[in-house]
């Protein structure tokens, strides 16, 4: 089959990958559509020695579930951990945080860049009708936005702010405003201002922040700039949230976390069951944030465009090649 | 009257301090016990550029209060926090967080150091009569411990572990254990191990803290190693509690904080009222930290006692010399 072949931090395309086999509790996911993620850009930096096809957000159907033939046909979505199911943090009900975890597309497990791939049946959602492909492939990035929900109570009018509007700073502020929450989302580039405008939230300039009134701020840019900004922008007993990893070590002033008694929360991966029913509801609506789809065989390309600053979504469609579809192209 | 006092991060013995003259709406108290905190030692080392007398923990009795005369001859603690009333904080009911606060002893406003004091009538708590002077002294950094039990919800027979077995450790393990966890506290001091064991509190050395396996670590020692201890030890999705300042900033991987989804909770100062309360039901008795109690004259040797590593808790007994007593020393 063809895919994206990541090795030594490198990607290539690879017209003739071995075609993976499901055993008993797997199923065989021809991929429908698949997103770029900016972690797919960190595995390109090092972040984890991952070998094999990188990508981690998906929509695929099942064409083969041995054991479990009650999939197949099924448009689904899947759980990027891979969970052993025995260890603490399992027993503990933190699946996510499994000890002996593997994560498709980023640590020893085959991801969504290419035609086929393998995930247990445990990990997988059915996709409902009225959700086209183009949403439900927001479904992990949209799901991680949630985690946030999960871990702070957001009330109605407390002051929110969500610092970065790249792919997942927008997904956030989606996900942030169903709290009815007052939301500002610092954002840099003309079209991410532009997606957020349109959704009537308020974009501001990172001069705009008032130093020491937000409730809650949510850092979505993974650099050491976004997080001093966060510190900043955060009130005495608020909470900031951390969506992104950080490249290397960050240097920050801890005593004055504990005079103002800030809480620092870590947010990763997300309920699935929420982001799917956001998205079949319509409270959601992330289409918006495509900014282009190709086929697999410019997924180099399309890795590139996804690296460039203020980019927003990149799909690759491995189906577009054999649809000989030319539309697939840059909205 | 006799104060310590301190300037240019220098203390001294003043035998005669202008007397100070409370206005209407405050009390003058005269000091019965005062304890030195680490704080009170890192002013010493230019944590704030504090003029006057130090000392934030005591226990007293008010000898005027114009305008409130109810209060006379009341035996007092007093909050340490001097509110504006009307900024963002206070108006959200954070008084402690007041933005144009003074603090006694440390930012703005003469301590407790000394014969006599000064606060606001609305800073004071009344102690119970059963609560001996040398309890009640300990309330400030009591309710300090007790403010965690505010911040983090914490069940029984969640694992525990306090990082540190000083003055604030020893208090925050007592508060700890009203919850029912599964409490452990890293302990370096023959005599502070001595302490905990007598109050049947497990102690453990730093090799024996196993890592990533911690519900909640409080961070108790306001140094580099204590950090990273704790980040070594509280579990994913874990909580540490921070309840020390640091010297200078930390340097931290964010990034494995963001992965573990960690919550790091900045905790100062806390409610009164709790403390006062588990005092006089005698839940907590925080008498057995007392190392030793010295005049007033002898301040200085105090708060180096208290800064020698291991010490427990030193007093300051403003009313020895009164009483000639002389077996105020070395307990």
């Amino acid at each position: 089959m063809r895919a994206i072949w990541l090795e030594n931090q490198q990607v290539s395309f690879e017209a003739e990958v071995e075609m993976p086999v499901p055993q008993p509790g797997q199923a065989l996911i021809r991929v429908r559509l698949a997103g770029v993620c900016s972690t797919d850009l960190e595995l390109m930096h090092g972040y984890y020695p991952f070998t094999g096809i990188p990508g981690h957000e998906f929509v695929g159907e099942v064409v083969d579930a041995p054991g479990s033939e009650e999939w197949v046909n099924a448009r689904v979505v899947g759980e990027i951990n891979l969970a052993c199911g025995i260890c603490s943090s399992c027993l503990r009900g933190n699946p996510t945080h499994c000890t002996q975890r593997k994560a498709i597309g980023i640590r020893d497990w085959n991801g969504a860049f290419a035609e086929y791939m393998i995930l247990p049946v445990k990990n997988l959602h059915v996709v409902p009708e009225n959700v086209p492909d183009e949403a439900a492939v927001f479904t992990e990035p949209l799901a991680a936005a949630f985690e946030i929900l999960q871990q702070i109570p957001i009330a109605a009018q407390q002051s929110c702010l969500v610092i970065g509007a790249g792919r997942l700073g927008q997904l956030i502020a989606q996900v942030l405003r169903l709290t009815g929450c007052k939301l500002q989302v610092v954002a840099r580039h003309p079209q991410q201002r532009a997606l957020l405008t349109q959704s009537g939230i308020a974009c501001i300039s990172e001069d705009e922040v008032e130093p020491g009134c937000l409730d809650i701020v949510v850092e979505a840019t993974g650099t050491p700039q976004g997080f001093y900004l966060a510190r900043k922008a955060v009130r005495p007993r608020g909470i900031i949230a951390l969506k992104s990893t950080y490249r290397g070590d960050l240097t920050v002033n801890f005593s004055s976390i504990v005079v103002d008694e800030i809480t620092l929360i870590g947010s990763r991966c997300g309920p699935f069951p929420l982001a799917i029913y956001s998205l079949a509801n319509g409270e959601v609506d992330p289409r918006g944030l495509i900014q282009a789809s190709l086929p697999l065989e410019q997924g180099l390309q399309a890795l590139d465009l996804a690296a460039r600053p203020g980019g927003l979504k990149i799909l690759i469609n491995p189906l577009a090649h054999e649809m000989e579809s030319s539309s697939a192209g840059l909205l």
